[in-house]
């Protein structure tokens, strides 16, 4: 099944069914014209893995880790499906990262990889906005990737089992595309991520990895539409704006 | 007056004043023993500043940042006054880091320095630990300042109109002095930060910005009991585990 939240026209949030034209709660079927999709958990943390693909680390000129590179973005980061993202103002280089995330679906610590996927909720999908401008000059990236809108999620949470080992990952502005790889490239696994980071952390119902960005990544400019799509997860839309 | 937040024994969450030796709500009073004394508030996110006294960036072989240097912590890092923080496993230098911290009193973005005061709910005090075996090796210091327990906060929230400009700050271990300084030594003004991280982020009300320690971090062990003091503010207590 693939979850979404949404406003129904009354303007009651609902975690409903996604059908692709429609969504669907309470036996009420909803044009997706007719509602706000919303994103689909309210994460208290996004835990962010960098240069988790060779080829990006390659495009990026920096080394392939030795462990996982973790950075984090608080829940103002946090976009939906179908919103506008503005850029932070008078920057030059803010790039897309087409990202496969893992929403957590139950509070845990120490979790070992081979249970990993008791506590993963299911899959969902992220652009990880990065302003390279503060990025490239900052210690840690905060302006550079904790940005308000940094992180536009959704549209749906899909059950696990959707989710191909090779689930292909690309992404789209207006129309041409400019990433397009596949899940199997992840250097560290799901699972091995979820064991890293719950050794030094609780995670929270709701909480999300994100699981790092194939080459490709480019710039974004006022006006952009930006399509993401994770193979049998969904196809993450969203508008960009640059006051 | 200086708010605090506790669980009565009833087991009801109370927002009441700290009186010292004991804690009042609702016509009440309670000592000190009878209760459980909370974090002030409960953060979205925690905003952080490095090196923003000249003496500790001195100590730690840092050159001074030219603009303030940010980092965060997610809400799984926050304990309360009383609360004993296990420190990550088998780390050998972690470290205390005295700070006085601004908790914000409501949602904002874009403020200007000179409106920052109206957007300040009041001051917090904050030891900042750090485990220094994973933040000198890691591009973002996740491992290092986000772990569980890593932002003891407390035990009140004190008006701002009782926070002196030349308030003292000090760091105590088992009763020796460790750090020792003034806020006068901020390099970075509290209304200065308010207006750099809301030029990137909406900062949300109860969310905290830490400003930074002063020289004589040193280390934490086993069995410690540490007290940090902000001169106006209050003493904020906790316990050391490790494994």
């Amino acid at each position: 099944m693939h979850h979404v939240r949404f406003r129904d026209p009354a303007g009651a949030v609902r975690t409903g069914e996604w059908h692709g034209d429609s969504v669907s709660f309470g036996g009420e079927d909803y044009d997706l014209g007719e509602v706000d999709v919303l994103p689909p958990c309210e994460p208290s943390k996004i835990v962010c893995i960098g240069r988790n693909y060779a080829k990006h680390a390659e495009e990026r000129d920096e080394e392939v880790p030795d462990r996982p590179l973790l950075f984090l973005k608080p829940p103002n980061a946090v976009a939906g499906h179908g919103d506008t993202v503005t850029l932070p103002a008078g920057k030059e280089q803010v790039e897309h990262e087409a990202e496969l995330a893992v929403v957590i679906g139950e509070q845990c610590r120490n979790v070992a990889s081979e249970d990993a996927e008791d506590v993963i909720a299911g899959y969902t999908v992220m652009n990880d906005v990065s302003n390279r401008d503060d990025q490239d000059i900052e210690t840690n990236w905060v302006r550079g990737k904790a940005f308000d809108g940094s992180a536009p999620l959704g549209p749906v949470l899909a059950d696990p089992d959707h989710l191909p080992d090779d689930a292909s990952i690309s992404l789209r502005v207006n129309g041409e595309t400019r990433q397009d790889s596949s899940i199997e490239h992840l250097i560290f696994s799901i699972p091995d991520l979820v064991a890293e980071i719950t050794t030094y952390m609780t995670l929270e119902a709701g909480d999300v990895i994100s699981t790092g960005t194939p080459e490709g990544v480019g710039p974004l400019e006022d006006g952009d539409h930006v399509e993401v799509e994770v193979e049998g997860v969904g196809v993450l839309e969203h508008d960009v704006r640059q006051d």
